[in-house]
C-alpha cells in the first residue's frame, strides 16, 4: 500500500497539543547567563559613548558588553550571508533604530531587562536615509563607510558607475534586441508600484544559547532555519573549522524566513566567549521589528503592447529597500530580480534590480522572497493594460503567458511548470464565464486573478542519514527544520515508502549538525524537493545494503529482491539484523546527498544565466467586497492553485498554501511597518495587526495540480511560498474591478480605498 | 607520514587538565529532580514494609517511590544483559545488604540523601549464603525462587540434575579423552585457588540523567561503557522500539567494567515517568561497593604431569561467587571457563565452570572478565609443580606452552598469538638466566613469571561513520566510550590515516545513540580491532566516494587516485567538496560496520565451542622484596609483555598496560571486599585500599610485542585488559620464590605471608 498522497496528521501533531514540544525558548544549560539587548534609539548616528555603571551596580548582573568588548575576542566581528556587514554590536555608529549596541548578562532574565533599561548611550546623529530611491540620489548620506561582500558577491564589478556605496548589489538583465522591440504598433503602458516593509512575526521570537563545551569546541542551540550556515558562518567568525561547531535545532514556533541565516547566533556565541559561561540571547516580539523584515520595494515597469494584445517589450526597474544591513538581500534582489518582468514571453526584456542600503531594519528572506513584491507589481500592470485594452484580464494572460517548455528570459526552460493549467483552473474555480453579483448598497464587489513564478534557490545541496537499528526501527537524520510545515512528516512518508515502513513508526531527529548531514537550509520551498531526494536516497542505499544481505540469507541472487511491509526478499528487517550480526544489534546506515543537476541556459538564449531546477508557479483568484462608505475591504473568497507535482501529504500541503495566503493577505491589506523620522512606531503585535482567525476569508480554495516532476521525490516539488505571489495582485484587481479604483501601493488600506474613490468621483477627502 | 605507531597525548589531554571535560555528573536539565536511594540493610530478607512518611515531610522532597510503584509503570521491572532477575527497587524480597528498596527524589540532591535516612524499612529475615561453594550444596539458602534467564542463555539444559536455583550457569567443556589421559607415568598435583571480591572503584562514581521529551520518546545521559546495550535495554523495558531512545555518554572518569550494561540507567527511567520530569540519579563511592564487583572465585586445579614435565590431563572446577544478581556473570563464568585450563597443550582438559548466587554485592564485568582470577590459579599451580618436579618455572611453561597455529582446547586454533615469544621475552626482560640478589637482613627477593591469554568476546558487532565537512574537516560518530584509554585518540588515528590528515584535527565525538551507529560495548578489549575496523571501513568507504569525485574531476579514471596529506587525487577535500555542490557545502559521510569473521572450531576437535577471532597473552614477571619481619611484599620491579598487533599510539598502549598492572596489584596485595554475616564492612576509599601513587613499583617495564594482527585495523589487536592477567600469579610466585611460603587464596596480606612463615617454620602466629 502506498504511503505517497494519503492525508496525515503530522507527526508532532499530539506533541504540539500536549505542550511537550521542544523549542529553544525551554532549554536550559548549567550555569546559563540571560541576555537582553541595549538598542539605539537613533536612525544614524555615532556612538559617542556608552555609560553602564549603573547597570552593572544592579544585583544578579553579569557583565555589559559592546561592540569593543566583541572586537577583542572576535577579530573581524562582522556577520551575513551575503555582505559581512552587519556588526555583532554597533561599532562606532550605529544605522538604524533598534539596532544592537550593548548586551547586559545577567542570572536572570528580568534582571537583564531592568539593567538593560539603565544603560545610557549618547550618540552624535548622523544625516539618514530611509527610501531606496533617493537613496541612489548622488548625494544621499551613506549608510556604509565601504562595502564588505562575502565571496559569492566579491565581484563588484557590475557596480561600475553607481555612486556611493547604498547600492549593494545592481542585478542587470537584457534580453532580446532592446531597441528592436520597443518599435513597433500598439501602445506603451508604464506604471510605478509600490511594497512596504513588513514583518515576519512568527509567533515564536528568536532564541539562541550558546556555550564553549570547551576552548575548542562551541555549542549552539538555535531556533534557526539554516542550521549549517550557522555553524560554517560561526566557524568563520572564530577562525574555526565547522567540525568544532555543532548546532542544534529543535521545533520551530514559525519561521518565513526570519530565522534565516545568522540572527541572535554570533551575539550569543561572543557573550559566552567573553563571560565564559553558557549565554541565552532571547528578544520579544517586538524586538523582531528590530531584527528583520521583508523588503519595501519600488518598481517601474514599462511594456510595450502590440496590437494583438501581445507583450513585445518589458522594462522593469527594481529598487528594494535592505535596510542597514544587507542579510540576504542582494541575494533577493537577484533572484526577484530574475523573474520581475512576470510569466510571459516578451521578445525583450530589461531588468535592473537593486538592493539599497538605508536606516531601517534589515530586510532579508520572507515567504517568496521578492516574488510577492514583483508579481504585485507585474499583475497590477497586467491589470491595467488589460482594463485600457478592453482584453478581459484572464485572456490577456492567456495570450501572453510561458507554457511548458517556453524559455524564459533568463535562458532557463521552463520544465514540469503547470503554467497554462494553473491559469485554465483559476478560470474556471473563479467562474469566470459567469458574471458575479456585483453588489448593494454602499458594498461594491469584484473579482481578480493574478499569477506568478519563482526559480529556486541553486545550486543547493541537501543530504541526509537513514539509518536502522537493531530492532528493525527505523531513524531519519536530516537538516530541514520543521517549522509548522510538516517536513519531518514528509520525510518519514518518503523513507517509509521507500522502505514499506509505516512513516508514523519512523523517527525523523531534529537536527544537529553533529549528527545531521548539511542542508543549505529550510528555505524556498526546495526541502521536500531537494531534502526529500537525499532522504529517498538515503533509505535506497539502505534497502540496497539489506537487499544484499538479503540475498545472501536466502541464496536468492536473481537481483530481485522486493522490499515492502518491512520486509526484504520476504525477511523482516529485524531477522536480516540479527542474522547479520549474531544478535539484536548493529546498525545498517544509508547516506544520500542531492544537488539537483545543473540546468544549462538554453543555447538560442546566449549568456543569460540558468537559474533554477525548477519552477515554481503560483495563481491566485479574489472575490471581495468593498464598502465604498468606509473604504474597508472584505475577501470574500481566495482561490490559490499550485503546482504541487505530487502531493506528499495533500491536506498538509493545502494546509501550507492557504496559511501563506492568510499571511499574504495581512500584507495585502493591513500590515505595514511604520516609521517616522527612521522611528518604528508601531513595532509589536499590539500595534502591529497581522490577520487573525476573524480576518480569514469564509472560503479559501487551495487546488493542487499534480503532474509528478521527472526529478522529484515521489514526482513532488516544492510549493510552500506559492500561496503568497498572486493574493496581493488579486485582491488590488478585483479593488480596481469592484470600483474602479486602482492602488499601486500595498497595503490596500480603507483610507487608501476612500482616497481612491473621492479620486475617482472628482472630490476630496475631508 | 604515517600517523600509526606515532606515539601522541590523547586529543583530551588538554580538557582534562582545565578542567573542561564533559562529564555526565556536571550535566543539568531544567526541572531535574535528585535522586537518593534507599538500600537494604539486610542480606536476605522479605520486605515487610515501607514507612516513607516522615522522609516525605521533608521540604522539597518530591517523592518516595518503591519497587510497587516501578511495577505499576513498568510491566516487568527486571533487568540483566545475562538474565532478567534484578528488580529496579526490590520487589517482595531483598538479597544483600545495599539492594535499592526505595528511592527519594527532590529538588536538591542533600534534601534527598536527608530524606532517604528517615525511609524506615521494615525486613522479615530469611537465612543467606555468601559462599558459591556454600551455595552450590543441596540444602543451602535459596536467593532466587526461580530463574529469569534472558534470550541468550534460556537454553537452562545444562542445569538438568543441578538442585535448586543458586547455579545460574553450569559450563562444562570436555577435550580429549577423559580416562586414557589420566592414567600413565607422572604424577598428579591438585590444589584449591581462591581469589576474592573487589570492587573497581572508578573515582567517577554512576551517574544516570533520565527525561521523557515526549510521552513517546526518552532521553538517558549516562557514564556508561555500553550506550547501545542500554538503548536496548531500555526499550525492552518500556515496550518501546530502538528508534525511541536515546542514551548519551561524555568522558567516564574510569569504568573497568563497573559502568557496562544497566546500572542506574533503568531507575532513573522509571523514576522519571512516574514524576513525569527529569531525574538525576547519582550514586557515592560507597555506594559503587553496594553496586557491582568482581567476581570471588574458587577454583580446584587438578594436573597429570607426565616425567617429561608435559601437562597431560587436566580438570578444573570452577565456582564464580556472582553475588544476588547474575549481571554479565554468566558470561564470565563461560567465557573464562574456556581458558581455566590455562595456554597449555593439553590432551584431556576438563572444565567445570558455574555462576553462583549468592547473598552478596553482585559480581560482573571487571578488567580482565575472570582472566586474572583463572590466571592466579592456573600459575600458581605451574609454579607448584615446577617446584615440586624441580623444573624451573619458565622451562616447565616452555615445554607445555601452545604456540600459535596450535589449537586450543575449546577447538579455537591460535592465530597471530604471541605466546611463545612473550614467554621468551619476559625471560630476556627478567633476566631470568642471572642470579638475582636475594637480599639480606630481614629482607628476602625473589621473583616470578606467570602467562595468560584471553579470548576477545564474539561474534559482537561495531559500526560508525566518518563524515566530510564543506570546509574539509572530518568528524568521526562511534560509540566505544572514551574513559581515559584513549580510544577517540585511536579512532582518530585510524581515520586519520586512512585520509591523510593529521588525527588532531579529526573530531571524534562522543556516543549517543541517536547519531552514532551501533556498538556492542567498551569492554574485552575489544574496541581498537572491532571499532577500530569500522572506523575504517567507514574512512575508506568515504574516501572512495571522494576518489570517485575526484576521478571525475580531474578526468583521471585510472582507478589510482591517491589519497595523502589531505588531498584525493591532488585536490584538496575543500576543493572537491565545493566543485561537487558549488559553495563550501555538503557533507559526505563514510559507513562502516565490523563483525568478526565467525571462527570455525578445528574440524579435528569435534563439537567444542569456536569462541574468538583473537587471543590477547598477556605476560607478567615480578621480582619483590618481602620483610620476613612483618610479611609486608613490596614489588620493586614488574615486566609486563602484552601482543599489540600493532601499538596505534604506543605510549598510550604502554599507559593502559602498565594501568592494568597496578590495578592488578591491588587485588593481589591489599584490596578485599570484607562481609561478616552479609554485612560490608569496608565500603568507599577510606576503608578499601585502592594503590594510590606511593604503591606503584619503582619500575614497570611494559613491552609490546607487534607483529601485524591480519585482521586488525593496521595489523592492531586489543591490549586493554593484559596488564592484567599474569600479575597476581607472578607475585605469587615471586613470593614463594623469596620465601618458600606458597599462598592459595589473594589477597597476599602482609598477614597472611606471616602465617605462612610461621606455619614454614613450625610456629604459630601469636
Amino acid at each position: 500500500m502506498s504511503e505517497i498522497g494519503r492525508s496525515r496528521p503530522v507527526l508532532e501533531a499530539r506533541s504540539k497539543v500536549d505542550g511537550t514540544a521542544d523549542y529553544v525558548i525551554n532549554h536550559f544549560r548549567h550555569r546559563m547567563l540571560h541576555a537582553a539587548i541595549v538598542r539605539s534609539t537613533q536612525p544614524h548616528a555615532v556612538l559617542a559613548g556608552i555609560d553602564s555603571e549603573s547597570a552593572r551596580a544592579i544585583q544578579g548582573v553579569h557583565s555589559v558588553l559592546t561592540g569593543q568588548d566583541v572586537a577583542q575576542v572576535i577579530k573581524d566581528p562582522y556577520y551575513g550571508p551575503a555582505f559581512h556587514d552587519q556588526p555583532i554590536l554597533a561599532l562606532d555608529k550605529v544605522r538604524y533604530v533598534g539596532e544592537p549596541v550593548a548586551v547586559v548578562l545577567a542570572e536572570e532574565r528580568h534582571v537583564a531587562l531592568a539593567a538593560a533599561a539603565l544603560v545610557d548611550v549618547s550618540y552624535r546623529d548622523l544625516p539618514a536615509v530611509f527610501d531606496a530611491v533617493a537613496a541612489c540620489v548622488e548625494d544621499a548620506p551613506q549608510v556604509h563607510e565601504s562595502l564588505r561582500p562575502g565571496a559569492a558577491f566579491a565581484d563588484l564589478r557590475h557596480l561600475a558607475g553607481v555612486s556611493g556605496t547604498n547600492v549593494a548589489l545592481h542585478t542587470r538583465l537584457r534580453h532580446g534586441d532592446q531597441d528592436a522591440a520597443w518599435v513597433g504598433d500598439g501602445q506603451v503602458f508604464e506604471h510605478e508600484y509600490q511594497t512596504q516593509q513588513v514583518a515576519h512575526a512568527p509567533l515564536e521570537s528568536h532564541c539562541a544559547i550558546a556555550e564553549f563545551v570547551r576552548p575548542d569546541r562551541l555549542e549552539v542551540e538555535s531556533g534557526t532555519q539554516s542550521p549549517s550556515f550557522v555553524r560554517l558562518e560561526l566557524a568563520r567568525l572564530l577562525g574555526w573549522r565547522e567540525n568544532q561547531v555543532r548546532v542544534m535545532v529543535p521545533y520551530l514556533g514559525g519561521g518565513f524566513g526570519a530565522k534565516l541565516y545568522m540572527k541572535l547566533e554570533a551575539l550569543a556565541v561572543a557573550a559566552a566567549l567573553i563571560a565564559c559561561r553558557p549565554v541565552r540571547v532571547a528578544i520579544t516580539m517586538d524586538e523582531q521589528f528590530f531584527t528583520i523584515s521583508r523588503h519595501a520595494s519600488t518598481t517601474r515597469i514599462r511594456t510595450r503592447v502590440d496590437e494583438a494584445g501581445r507583450f513585445r517589450a518589458r522594462a522593469v526597474d527594481v529598487y528594494w529597500n535592505g535596510g542597514a544591513y544587507a542579510d540576504i538581500g542582494p541575494r533577493v534582489t537577484q533572484k526577484s530580480g530574475y523573474i520581475a518582468a512576470g510569466p510571459y514571453r516578451i521578445e525583450a526584456v530589461s531588468i535592473d534590480s537593486r538592493a539599497v542600503y538605508t536606516n531601517r531594519t534589515p530586510a532579508g528572506a520572507m515567504r517568496g522572497f521578492g516574488v510577492p513584491q514583483m508579481v504585485f507589481a507585474h499583475e497590477s500592470h497586467a491589470d491595467e493594460i488589460a482594463s485600457a485594452l478592453g482584453i478581459d484580464p484572464i485572456e490577456l494572460r492567456r495570450r501572453n503567458l510561458l507554457a511548458d517548455g517556453d524559455v524564459h528570459a533568463t535562458g532557463t526552460r521552463l520544465e514540469s511548470a503547470a503554467t497554462t493549467e494553473i491559469l485554465e483552473l483559476l478560470s474556471t474555480k473563479m467562474r469566470w464565464a459567469e458574471e458575479i453579483d456585483r453588489g448593494s448598497g454602499t458594498v461594491r464587489r469584484g473579482r481578480g486573478v493574478a499569477i506568478g513564478l519563482k526559480a529556486v534557490v541553486t545550486p543547493t545541496t541537501s543530504a541526509a542519514l537513514v539509518s536502522l537499528a537493531g530492532d528493525g526501527s527505523v531513524t531519519v537524520r536530516q537538516g530541514t527544520v520543521d517549522m509548522g510545515q510538516g517536513s519531518a512528516t514528509v520525510m518519514a512518508v518518503i523513507a517509509g515508502q521507500a522502505l514499506g515502513v509505516p512513516p508514523e513508526d519512523i523517527s525523523v531527529l531534529p537536527p544537529d549538525t553533529d549528527a545531521t548531514p548539511y542542508d543549505m537550509g529550510t528555505l524556498g520551498s526546495r526541502s521536500t524537493f531537494h531534502m526529500g531526494n537525499a532522504v529517498l536516497a538515503a533509505a535506497l542505499d539502505l534497502k540496497r545494503q539489506l537487499a544484499a544481505l538479503a540475498s545472501e540469507m536466502t541464496g536468492d541472487s536473481s537481483g530481485d529482491i522486493s522490499c515492502s511491509a518491512g520486509r526484504v526478499g520476504g525477511l523482516t528487517f529485524e531477522e536480516i539484523m540479527t542474522a547479520r550480526h549474531g544478535a539484536q544489534a548493529g546498525t545498517i546506515v544509508g547516506y544520500g546527498s542531492y544537488t539537483p543537476r545543473s540546468v544549462a541556459p538554453d543555447p538560442e538564449m546566449g549568456q543569460s544565466p540558468a537559474i533554477t531546477p525548477f519552477w515554481m508557479v503560483g495563481g491566485a483568484g479574489a472575490e471581495i467586497s468593498v464598502d465604498v462608505q468606509t473604504g474597508r475591504i472584505a475577501v470574500d473568497r481566495i482561490v490559490c492553485v499550485a503546482d504541487a507535482g505530487v502531493a506528499l501529504n495533500p491536506d498538509a500541503a493545502r494546509r501550507q498554501v492557504s496559511g501563506g495566503v492568510v499571511m499574504q493577505l495581512g500584507m495585502t491589506l493591513s500590515e505595514e511597518m511604520q516609521y517616522e523620522d527612521g522611528q518604528l512606531s508601531n513595532p509589536g503585535l499590539a500595534l502591529y495587526k497581522v490577520p487573525t482567525a476573524l480576518d480569514v476569508p469564509r472560503e479559501i480554495e487551495v487546488c493542487l495540480i499534480q503532474h509528478p516532476h521527472p526529478d522529484g521525490p515521489y514526482g513532488a516539488k516544492g510549493i510552500g511560498e506559492t500561496g503568497t505571489f498572486a493574493v496581493s495582485p488579486a485582491v488590488a484587481n478585483a479593488l480596481a474591478d469592484a470600483t474602479g479604483v486602482r492602488i499601486r501601493s500595498l497595503p490596500l488600506t480603507a483610507e487608501k480605498v476612500l482616497q481612491g474613490l473621492h479620486r475617482r468621483d472628482g472630490r476630496r477627502l475631508e
